[in-house]
């Protein structure tokens, strides 16, 4: 269910560039417990001056690099599972990209069952909820 | 209100593509009462290796049409005009576009009515609230 | 904290879009109280038939210099601290870059501190929670 959306310099191209969707969802697999297939990535390349972060907020230390990784998905997950789905795709982009862990942005928003539909017209979670999901409400 | 994110694949092209924000802005009217006007599309064509869909997760089908859309709009609508809203983008996305509904992935994510300006650097919702919507907190 | 994603017309080009994305920057330190450097923006131009408002919904003047301005951070500002940042930001659009404030649309969505990794795969907010934050749930 989650849907993930990339942004990253158009500088980091081909080969590395293309292994950031599989590494985010493998990372889900990994920490969150998404189910095999739950696949959804939209990656966008922008020129330097569009993707602006600050060099040094937090302490950390930010290049022409630096990619963000926003991820929808519904609500539930505790933050021990956060940290380590966190952790985990920083530790595949640098295995997988050579981008350095100081250059991954993560941010999540949680939204609830109902508000997915993934084909067909239908709201698959209302209609199957998730093994442990919490409703809307609970 | 709603703000719409539409990602689609470069070979929907053209007509097709042009067609996608009216129909999910037709869809909205006729089934979770936006106001006549409340019209507000950000769309973006994406290549192929950028627009990343599992093939057959949850049991569709999907193509290179495969079309993502991501709705942020006011908290309140019942699960069942979520679902209706469903039905209706992906009837209108085959009828208009040739979009197959297996291939139209939808993602709301809700927000409160002082999330809103529409122009003008007002909170147009805080101001005048729109009928039967619930204040954030309610 | 918060993430920043801008679209805009490509029309408004150079100089006028170069400052937008400070403009937000500045706007937020003014208003809602972030720290000095927290500042990240995706900036993404369209061409006219991709970026699509209403001319007149609420009352409002839009040309093709529309800009929507899409901010995501983390729960807790007050409706009047979000109204203050409204107000700025159209300000300093029409002050550095000659946007008429009828063109700007500008949409919140907030998450929970647990949301947010600023790099080094860390979630920087658990460990050291800002002042004066909410937790998730409080």
């Amino acid at each position: 269910m989650p849907l993930v959306r990339i942004s990253v310099n158009e500088e980091v191209a081909g080969e590395r560039r293309k292994q950031l969707a599989g590494a985010v969802y493998d990372a889900m697999l990994a920490t969150i417990g998404i189910p095999e297939g739950d696949r959804f990535v939209i990656l966008t390349a922008h020129n330097g001056g569009e993707l602006i972060a600050d060099p040094h907020f937090m302490g950390v230390e930010r290049t022409s690099e630096f990619v963000t990784v926003q991820i929808t998905l519904r609500r539930g997950r505790s933050t021990e599972k956060k940290q380590a789905l966190y952790r985990e795709i920083v530790r595949l982009f640098e295995q997988r990209a050579s981008i350095a862990p100081d250059n991954v942005m993560i941010v999540l928003t949680e939204n609830d069952l109902d508000d997915w539909s993934f084909g067909g017209g239908l709201a698959q979670y209302v209609l199957n909820p998730p093994a442990g999901a919490r409703k809307a409400g609970d």
